[in-house]
């Protein structure tokens, strides 16, 4: 059986977005903006793209949410991240973190540890690999290379989030969520997912608006990939391939009416 | 009744457009680039895009119209955008701003100023707060928060175009335009068109493209506004979501003839 | 009559791509990174994006081929094509150039012929004016605007290729690909492909794609744009436009079956 109070929590938090469209402030990569930009408006957000270290204290200071995304980054990104990222903690607005292949090069392993080490960072949302690379050295976290069951790669996930004192979502193909105490699965989603680019990225994105309506890094994280998941199979319930998913996933965003996903949300806690 | 001057001129621009097929040079946001270059394409037109500022005169010299958006700025653009504006400027080559965000941030708020001040811009495009956002110091115009009604939003705009000697696009429900003595509305549109981002951004390009065949620029502008308006609402009659509307109203743009246009312009002058 | 043998050698490269999966690493301009991604997963491949000086040597080394392309230049962009290309030819990684505008500024000409002086490049895919711009002085091809004939093209491809030592891809209605001693024309493609921005990118990409299973250089690019212009034709089956079109072509790059590659490709040899 499906938890049914973060069913209930996911259609609740849905509504207040749609309400209250807050600005989501993204510092991303050049190949997910427009898809990122038009899914959060999909949801019932405001979007916007800045990365100039000349305005992004002042751009997030207006925002519900900041999402940082490392997927095409330079060390200038970096320092704009990390400026943005100072003042939301200031102003206590919620940070979330896509480590996009972070394990894969050293400037992303870094930059990723980096932002982590320097920034409050509500949640850190990516697949295992990138999400356990952020361990640090000595860390009792096992590397991602020695995970060979479900059950050990949540374990490691508990650990880490503990570890690096945040919010760890783990997408795949049944989605983890852990805040090293609590631990979410979320079942939603569809295969057709991995076959648009992006959809880590956006579904990074949609962390951030639900955290900038729910402060709980766990439900919101857990309840905006219920969401994001819902989306996906609604989606290819009328798409065979990832050029019509891709347009039928945006559709199904803004389309989704508040009982059907507290209804369609499969979370287990 | 609607002027069928105007909509005439509109059937006729889109004609002459789609048989010259100018190049239509852009230096805008990393959001947008794609979605602005399909829109361009799909109305007879040839977008290029390029930044650099060892190319941009070059490349502008072969432009039938220079568009610089601030969406994602940096200073470096900013640079780039006046290299370009310059020769344009020499050239005779219209030019058209989308001040993106002007009034949220310092940075863009004199950005877009130095770009009005430093160039000689045939028509401004964006929403009343960005364009009224570029009133100078001590300007008579009232500003945006100050405005309650279309009519006072209509002054103040009648009163910055003589000021700032350029063409106002003032895009929202109602299309405004005016150079400070002629003012036009436009009807066409549809509320779908909010949900895809950088139908703003696209209209800036649409109004380009249309000032290259069409140096009367509040001509220019406003028949460019009324096509993408009805493209808008033939886009919204096969589509309910922004995702497939997004692809529809590309489709709306190529597929739309020029009698259809003439008969679907809802303008006022 | 159409060549049997390399129709089945694309039905054949299509399947080994698919199961391999391989790597892509695009240094790629903004305007297409999204449509290029997108592409690649849906033949198949695993695109990634990512041009950082610090990252771009190691990501190569993980790739199945390089894409290098100019579409959005600026001089750091061509310092991180000349970094990864060094170290992909060090690694015996196919390598493949788009040299996007080539012959319309001095930036663009410049660019590309450093790459292709600097770097060993399997494939130049490119418009005729285009590729024929890379001549250096001196050289024996006649310029572009000097051609009035497909077989002057091919004259002038023919002894180009062989100057610079690649194979040439020039893609137009009918594609002519040769290395200065086989000549192959693709006759496959439909006229929306033109209407949809980054179709050359993207044939440049799949091109790359097929580098990375078939290191027979005329084979992999002759094989490749037989593959996506049929895509192309199977695409405009059921669009009209190209808002639909750019979605259809995608659909169809993923759900194309070897079989109808192998009867549907047209090539001469």
């Amino acid at each position: 059986m499906f938890n049914q109070q973060l069913a209930k929590k996911a259609a609740k938090n849905l509504k207040t977005l749609r309400e209250k469209r807050p600005l989501i402030h993204n510092i991303t990569n050049y190949v997910v903006m427009n898809y990122t930009a038009n899914a959060l408006l999909a949801c019932g957000a405001s979007p916007v793209m800045a990365h100039a270290e000349e305005e992004v204290e002042e751009m997030v200071s207006f925002a519900g949410a900041l999402v940082l995304n490392i997927g095409t980054l330079t060390p200038y990104w970096i320092d704009s991240m990390l400026k943005a990222g100072r003042r939301a903690n200031e102003l206590n607005i919620p940070v979330i973190l896509d480590p996009v292949g972070s394990g894969a090069t050293k400037l992303r392993t870094e930059a990723a540890r980096r932002l982590i080490n320097s920034l409050a960072i509500n949640v850190v949302r990516g697949n295992a690999s990138e999400v356990l690379s952020l361990a640090h050295e000595g860390s009792r976290t096992i590397g991602v290379d020695a995970i060979h069951s479900v059950d050990e790669a949540a374990d490691a996930a508990i650990l880490l989030a503990k570890e690096l004192d945040t919010t760890l979502a783990i997408t795949g193909e049944v989605d983890l969520i852990t805040d090293g105490v609590r631990v979410c699965n979320v079942y939603n989603g569809h295969k057709l997912m991995g076959y648009v680019t992006g959809t880590g990225c956006v579904a990074t994105a949609l962390i951030g608006a639900f955290l900038s309506v729910d402060r709980d890094s766990v439900e919101a994280a857990t309840t905006a990939l219920a969401y994001f998941g819902l989306a996906g199979e609604k989606g290819a319930a009328g798409a065979e391939a990832p050029g019509s998913f891709q347009i039928a996933l945006l559709d199904a965003l803004f389309s989704m009416d508040e009982t059907a996903l507290q209804e369609g949300a499969r979370i287990h806690l």
